[in-house]
């Protein structure tokens, strides 16, 4: 099983800068590894979303060291994705990302380029870019959640 | 509640250089977050102790990417842990942390500092030196692991 998520994973590790050797002993690592990183993603970019709402005040410095966190979350879930990853523990991925594998590899990479986009937003100090950006990498998030993110956990 | 909890809060954040505005609209929240948090981080650095262990090859690049993962992580959790947040949803977290905080705190940088050095270590290239780093490290995890972290996860 092990040799099966890691030479699955290699595809869409791909994607990232480091390499597949991703230490998922078990399926449920694997899982619980990529729903954290999306956890930590959706909390960085949900505190730069209030900025953009008006919800808190915009703080510069603090929307620019969120983006950056964003933009590493961005990067780690893709690996934890192998083959045979579908199941070990409730999961919201659909059977369809096994399936679609390019078009969800193709949906990951735009997502990663607008983190990047939207940190150098942040950077900027522009509260209407940051909005653009805000808008523009939630988009990104959805598309792939249209398709690929059940509304409910699985049972196992 | 959420602003018991914002303000509790603002101590550990003094440990972190975001600010304490963490955007957790429930107790639960704030567990899942810090959870993710110290998931991934013991992730990244399993993958070096994987390379200081032997049990894969020692790649340099690598262990310096995810050295930079583990201490971008090192100062995420602390802000999660305000008070209000013992309870919500299943945490290993014992009661003691919100008793203790002033130890707590030094614990915490203690780790932060170890994981600064952490990555210098696996910067240079040095296997030795990676390797007594990532035993430092993980010393400073025991460390509040031992008093602060239960065995079992919480019913609630």
């Amino acid at each position: 099983m092990k040799r099966l998520i890691v030479a699955s994973a290699t595809v869409l590790a791909s994607l990232v800068s480091l390499p597949a050797a991703a230490q998922f002993q078990k399926p449920e690592d694997a899982i619980k590894y990529r729903q954290s990183a999306f956890t930590v993603m959706a909390n960085h970019l949900g505190r730069v979303g209030a900025m953009a709402q008006g919800r808190v005040p915009f703080d510069a410095k603090a929307a620019a060291d969120n983006a950056a966190i964003v933009v590493t979350m961005s990067k780690l879930p893709w690996v934890a994705f192998g083959e045979g990853t579908d199941k070990g523990m409730p999961t919201r991925a659909k059977p369809e990302i096994w399936k679609d594998s390019a078009k969800v590899k193709d949906l990951a990479e735009k997502m990663q380029a607008e983190a990047v986009k939207f940190e150098a937003a942040a950077k900027s100090g522009n509260l209407d870019s940051v909005k653009a950006a805000v808008g523009d990498l939630g988009k990104a998030c959805k598309a792939c959640h249209d398709d690929y993110r059940a509304e409910k956990y699985s049972a196992n």
